[in-house]
């Protein structure tokens, strides 16, 4: 017989019974009957019910075990008695009467209970983050993650991807977000950064010929802590393909996503073919650059219809005038609503700092569309009708109005439908819906320092004729605000997974790229000369993108709080509460590493 | 057609002949053969030679492309002329004729060719990485060894292991080496670590209760460079089981091990069960405790022989009195070796600080075996047939001996053993010859300070009573000597791939573990009060191992140099060549991670 178990607690069925086994695992729950002692015994895999009485030698071992205590037990199998079967366990048919038992490990008072599901501080679970771990939930989502991981590599693999390590003790990269710092015992005065993202590494991979790149990449951004982002260090998907388009990484990228998705969905639906949405279009659509297109709603732009002759509403003349715009969002169904829903869209409207959402509530009147409220008199039945159709209202709806400077307009209107949707629970959150969001400006107009400036990503490569591109000058403002990037962003559910972008992989067209953002050459090589020395000896055109393993799963466990997805974090103040991690190194260590401390001042 | 490429550039087949195909790729190699150009056009693929001539609008912009441009080209695929193909080439039935040429990424002069295999400074090589992996060998390396790498997870899945993340950003942890540190910016003065293992999180990995741990991790020890280990990182497959003993380690490793090597070893022959050694027989038999059994030669104990009265050796009698041994190495077939043989292994030893290597050459005189060389003559044949039988030697054989203190005897035994299965040619290389080493002593003397010290690693779960273990004394300083601990190693052709052990569980024996070595309950609290805790909350058995994945892959690959199978590997003085790593942080990054250089003083 094994020295600790034949069988795991998850495994015993009624085919067992009569069967001598050894079971190891945690004493889940012990309920005393009265000279009858049941122990739920817990591993892994399952959970078995012990039962132990004073015939049993083992009795009084078994009146010592406390919860999570760890124990084996030799026992025979036996059916459980009529009536106290368990059917939501898989071995809840069979129960096992202790002959034996072994304490193999005690357990000291618990500062965090296991069974039940008793909310604790998030402090106290981070800390005795192995006994949070053992509780069903964080279990589940830890071992969910795990699969979800396999299953991505899995995908990548049978797309024609190969995995590569790129190193994380490395230089300083141009990512934008806050290095980490490693400073070198052997080069005094210098440090490692650890990478923020391989985003140069699979470039170079890329452009050393390996064609088809991927990695679960751990990242580094010394950033403040967010609800969806640890401090410290996350992991991504990292992907990068030579020889494509943009198009040749949504198909590759696409299954994969949507495959682990319906894999793993538990039965939501996902989009079986994501929509392709321009920025454009989805700034004026869904009033941001990631919809959640669970939310039926569409905004539509009526500032030809509020600018006409016939419309006498002054406050939104006014703002067509100074060069604004008006958008229309419906509000499905919103027509029964009492006035305070109304009242209440318009006070957050306020709090967001505009000047509050006019609307309109159509209702059918002789099978004639009738706008009524505060606005509608201001209107022309006949414009009313066009609003209506323009936003998809019919008789029954409302549609809210967000008027101003178009960014302004836009993002009001955005955060608008999404509180409509919500407050008329229009929302089928029973899905997964992606999109693909293409077509970002490469350039905006920098209003504070007047001048033309990088809109997203530097380093991506404009959708334009090359040779036109670089005969392009300060003359042609208008045309290169008009550039779009091969760059593009993977939305699921309003959570943004990933940028990605076809790469500037031409050294001359990056440095007129950077030209007409007003860098220098100079810059350009001093931020990104590694970079451009490895573009000049022979560089494949090549893209990518790098979707949030976190948010994934995130997603997927439906939790909204990462550190529910993650075995060890750090809490949000960057601290391992568990490791006592950060900690003060040794003098030693600080002269070998050629460094010493500078403190802030203590307030006295 | 595609933007880029219909096919790559390994595909295209007798069967192709007559299509028309777009390629893109780098030139590999061009040659002009007077009007006509081939053009070796090179991806990640396979090559395909390409030709063109003045026929083709393509010529000029042919005859304008240099070696490791990137090119797309049109073309249509016909038969190469009878008796140009290349049979060792997929492609090499057919070519290409380029109707169309597009340069998508040109070359500046290259630092360092990719066609040929002329040897390069390796500062250059690490440098120029990109360029270095489009050579054929170590684009080679680099994808077996992610060959490797997805073998060892499938077969860790199919073995019922689950792969975890662990924490990069940690804390300290008590692994012997020095740590890589990260300086807090949130919390002034302190510190992360990265991790020189995940010793501690996948022991937590099994108190939270997830049975089967793996993962191929990185590791980072700020250790100088040595051949086999990268300066900085390196990654092992990391393993832990729960509920196991020695044995299920065993039966758990072994198949991934052997299954992977038989899975990559180009026909090399594979241990089939992997033979045990307890660390005390592999000191004796091999002189070593990571023996490589390729090499046939077994050491023999001959003390007792060389003891005998009738022997009149003084030199080893006196050795033998001093309390030390006499160890025989057989040296097979080596009685037809020259005088200079033996004179070289003399000379060798002395410069090991040994006083020689006496040796006896055996020899068959009538059907008897008759030594002879310097030392016979003070052996009675019957012992000289003795130790004969001892050594395993037999008629033109010959025998060395090594004599001293016990542990530098058989360290030189060892050492003998290797030079001389290397001179006499006796090992059968291609293997891969593995074997276990088991039971290692728990404690050893510390002869400077006098007194008892752990031998090898302190957690480990000594192999010993665990209710006599808590009631040794310092009277029992014999016993202590001889405990053995649950830790093993796995080696492979004299490589250690890592050490493993079945982990001290109990709090209490691990107290009383460290206190048998002299460390008082405040050291371990200190040191390792985090596990302690752990431990003290429920754990259950359990115990793991970590093979070396650089180490399995360089093996696999036959490469000496870790450098040849990482793919952005650092230089021997912990260098990123090609990236500028490490290098100088700003004033203001060093201000916000509140430290300062602390530099040590130029040499005037």
């Amino acid at each position: 017989m094994h020295r600790y178990r034949t069988h795991t607690c998850g495994q015993l069925r009624p085919s067992d019974v009569g069967g001598t086994v050894r079971l190891s695992g945690w004493c889940h729950r012990i309920r005393d009957h009265g000279g009858v002692l049941f122990i739920d015994l817990r591993d892994h895999y399952g959970l078995t019910q012990c039962v132990v009485d004073s015939d049993s030698q083992a009795f009084k071992a078994a009146e010592s075990a406390r919860s999570e205590w760890v124990i084996r037990i030799d026992g025979r199998v036996r059916t459980r008695p009529a009536g106290t079967e368990n059917a939501e366990l898989p071995t809840g048919a069979v129960e096992v009467y202790i002959d034996d038992l072994e304490v193999l490990g005690a357990a000291a008072e618990l500062p965090l209970p296991v069974f039940g599901d008793q909310e604790y501080p998030e402090e106290t679970r981070l800390k005795y983050r192995f006994l949070d771990l053992r509780r069903d939930k964080l279990h589940a989502n830890i071992m969910k993650r795990g699969a979800i991981v396999d299953a991505l590599r899995r995908r990548m693999r049978e797309g024609g991807f190969f995995e590569f390590q790129t190193p994380i003790l490395t230089a300083s990269s141009p990512e934008g977000a806050r290095d980490y710092l490693v400073p070198s015992r052997v080069h005094p005065g210098k440090f490692y950064a650890l990478p923020q993202a391989p985003q140069q590494f699979k470039q170079l991979t890329m452009i050393a010929g390996f064609d088809r790149y991927f990695q679960i990449a751990p990242c580094f951004r010394d950033e403040d802590a967010r609800a969806d982002r640890s401090p410290g260090e996350f992991y991504q998907l990292d992907i990068e393909m030579s020889f494509v388009t943009q198009e040749d990484v949504f198909q590759a990228v696409e299954p994969v996503l949507r495959g682990v998705f319906e894999e793993f969905a538990d039965g939501k639906r996902v989009t079986p073919d994501f929509p392709r949405i321009t920025y454009a279009d989805a700034m004026l659509r869904y009033g941001v650059d990631k919809p959640d297109l669970r939310n039926p709603l569409i905004i539509a732009d009526v500032t030809d219809e509020f600018g006409e002759d016939a419309v006498e509403f002054k406050a939104f003349k006014g703002v067509i005038k100074a060069g604004g715009v008006v958008r229309a969002i419906p509000a499905t169904g919103a027509a029964g609503q009492p006035r305070s829903f109304f009242d209440k869209l318009n006070d957050w409207a306020r709090s967001e700092g505009a000047p509050g959402l006019g609307y309109i509530v159509f209702e059918d009147e002789g099978g004639q569309l009738s706008g009524k409220g505060p606005i509608a008199k201001f209107i022309p039945a006949e414009i009313q009708a066009r609003i209506a159709a323009k936003a998809g209202a019919k008789a029954g709806d409302a549609v809210f109005f967000s008027a101003g400077p178009e960014a302004k307009a836009a993002a009001l209107a955005g955060k608008a439908r999404i509180r409509i949707g919500d407050e008329l629970n229009l929302s089928d959150k029973d899905q997964y819906a992606f999109c693909w969001i293409t077509d970002f400006p490469m350039y905006e107009w920098n209003e504070e320092e007047k001048r033309i400036d990088f809109s997203h990503n530097p380093f991506s490569m404009p959708n334009f004729d090359h040779d036109a591109f670089l005969k392009l000058g300060t003359e042609d403002e208008a045309t290169i605000l008009g550039i779009k990037a091969f760059q593009y962003d993977i939305v699921c559910n309003g959570i943004e997974l990933s940028s990605g972008a076809i790469r500037n992989h031409k050294p001359e067209i990056m440095e007129k790229a950077f030209g007409l953002a007003g860098y220098g050459r100079d810059v350009l090589e001093a931020k990104f000369g590694g970079m451009l020395n490895a573009l000049r000896l022979g560089a494949p055109p090549h893209g990518g993108i790098a979707p949030g393993v976190d948010r994934i799963v995130m997603l997927l466990c439906n939790e909204p709080n990462i550190r529910e997805v993650v075995l060890f974090p750090m809490n949000q103040r960057a601290e391992d509460l568990m490791m006592g991690a950060p900690s003060e190194a040794t003098p030693k260590q600080l002269r070998e590493l050629h460094i010493r401390l500078n403190l802030p001042e203590k307030k006295g």
